[in-house]
């Protein structure tokens, strides 16, 4: 079983309802490849940081079954670098400051070893660096997903459909799924997309859950109510490192089993947005992570 | 087993992005008596119209085994109406027209059959009208469902906060519990509805479904994706009367029977939004009601 997780490293300062965060770690593969970690071993990530970022953090990410081999190292310069302040409701946001640095130039380059994964995950980013990456790649995976965003669809939007052509799973949220398709209703997006490429749609709404789509099937994961969200940040990214980490672990990739994939994404990101940056997922365990599907199971149940 | 409904019958004018319906039958009380009409009869109605209002759709409200006792019909007045045009989204609308007519000096008087109810629900009201019928019962239901909106909390808080004393059931949306409250979490915000009286709290999301908080527990009942929403008018109070007319036909007002009532009433509001008016909801079967139950449960089982 094997993960290949693409996409930015990074330093953020946020600010939610609950507090601010300066200079604090992020980026979407570091929620990845840290939430992945949690049902996969190892997970090899691909990005880019300067020689800012600390040597810590990367230790740590390591001791978690990290592999480092796919992250370039820019010395010299800076690390990736995002800020933004939450509104009150916690949907939605603005982005005070983006620096680019390392990324500007950002060219993945893949170790050999990592060049056959059973499942890729193609974090936010370029549409051009995800197909560099699918590229780059021996075999096509078992399981390719990816994630992007609105802003790519502004401003990339051909190289992002040629993108979707080849991939498996696409995961976005529900203003992004209308923005991508024109069509209001999440059911005629959903089947637009499928034209597009992507077999399956994993639709996240934030505190309003998770909808899967497949050819006419769906399945809809609530997010857990929870007392206190304190910053969403990477939310997203560590639904998709829980949602890959259950593929790769479990190697089906059947609707019935993208079901349960969908629960153990959620499940990681309701711990995530329990505190800033990384902290909610830095020291989860298997006990706490079956306590949280168990919560999710007894939601739903009615009968 | 028997449920009163308090409410409005009435005259709507509506504007969707699926079109325009023109004086078309609406009114909380309409929409929850047809709704419940499925699980229970009779259902005992407190409402009042104009000598304007269609006789033949009072006859078919009749043929559905509503009881039309309790709904005063004053000649010479009009019947309320309402105007409103919906957003893009369907999540909000502008109201564009409001005529009280009958309702500006409305005064439930409940007939001497109605004052033993198993269930009592009263829909969104001036709360001292609510409050009025509460006081002419001659005892207390087994269940009190009360249903409000944002516009009572603004003009006639303490009026509301006196009746909510007195129920069992409260249902509101998300904004709604938000502002009732000033709580942002909707955890906090139940556990403060708690203190206010209503020891449970259904919190209704429309296109995200609905929430059920009781002491702690909580219960979540996605919307069904639909591929289609043609007129989001009268789902919240389809919804009461899906809800209450389960639960007086059961007679269990247990938390697990709650959750099916839960159920029930978000897929008679699956069916309401599919049409114009009560279009949706007219001819059903209970063939139709059980196949959009086992949809739900279909939706969300994982294992």
């Amino acid at each position: 079983m094997s993960l290949v997780a693409v996409g930015t490293v990074a330093f953020d300062d946020i600010e939610t309802p609950a507090g601010r965060a300066e200079k604090v770690v992020g980026g979407a593969c570091t929620y990845i490849s840290l939430s992945a970690s949690y049902f996969v071993k190892p997970v090899q990530i691909v990005s880019v940081v300067g020689d800012d970022f600390p040597s810590d953090v990367l230790a740590f990410l390591e001791s978690r079954g990290v592999d480092l081999a796919g992250l370039q190292i820019k010395v010299g310069e800076k690390s990736f670098f995002w800020a933004g302040r939450y509104h009150k409701d916690l949907n939605s946001r603005d982005t005070l400051d983006t620096q680019l640095n390392v990324l500007a130039n950002f060219e993945p380059v893949l170790p050999a070893a990592y060049k056959n994964p059973d499942v890729l995950m193609l974090g936010n980013l370029v549409p051009k660096i995800q197909m560099d990456v699918l590229d780059q790649l021996d075999q096509r995976p078992s399981l390719v997903v990816l994630d992007t965003m609105n802003f790519w669809m502004d401003i990339a939007l051909d190289d992002l459909k040629a993108v979707l052509k080849k991939i498996d799973v696409l995961t976005i949220n529900d203003e992004e799924a209308r923005q991508l398709t024109g069509k209001h209703s999440l059911v005629h997006a959903a089947q637009a997309i499928h034209e597009m490429g992507p077999k399956y749609l994993v639709i996240k709404k934030g505190e309003h859950g998770a909808l899967l789509f497949h050819h006419g099937q769906v399945f809809y994961a609530p997010a857990l109510p929870l007392a206190e969200v304190i910053d969403p940040t990477g939310a997203g990214d560590t639904f998709a490192g829980g949602f890959t980490g259950w593929l790769a672990k479990t190697k089906d990739y059947s609707f019935e089993n993208m079901k349960l994939a969908v629960i153990h994404g959620s499940a990681m990101a309701s711990f995530c947005v329990e505190a800033f940056s990384i902290d909610g997922i830095k020291n989860l365990t298997q006990e706490m992570i079956d306590a949280r599907v168990e919560a999710f199971a007894r939601l739903v149940h009615f009968r």
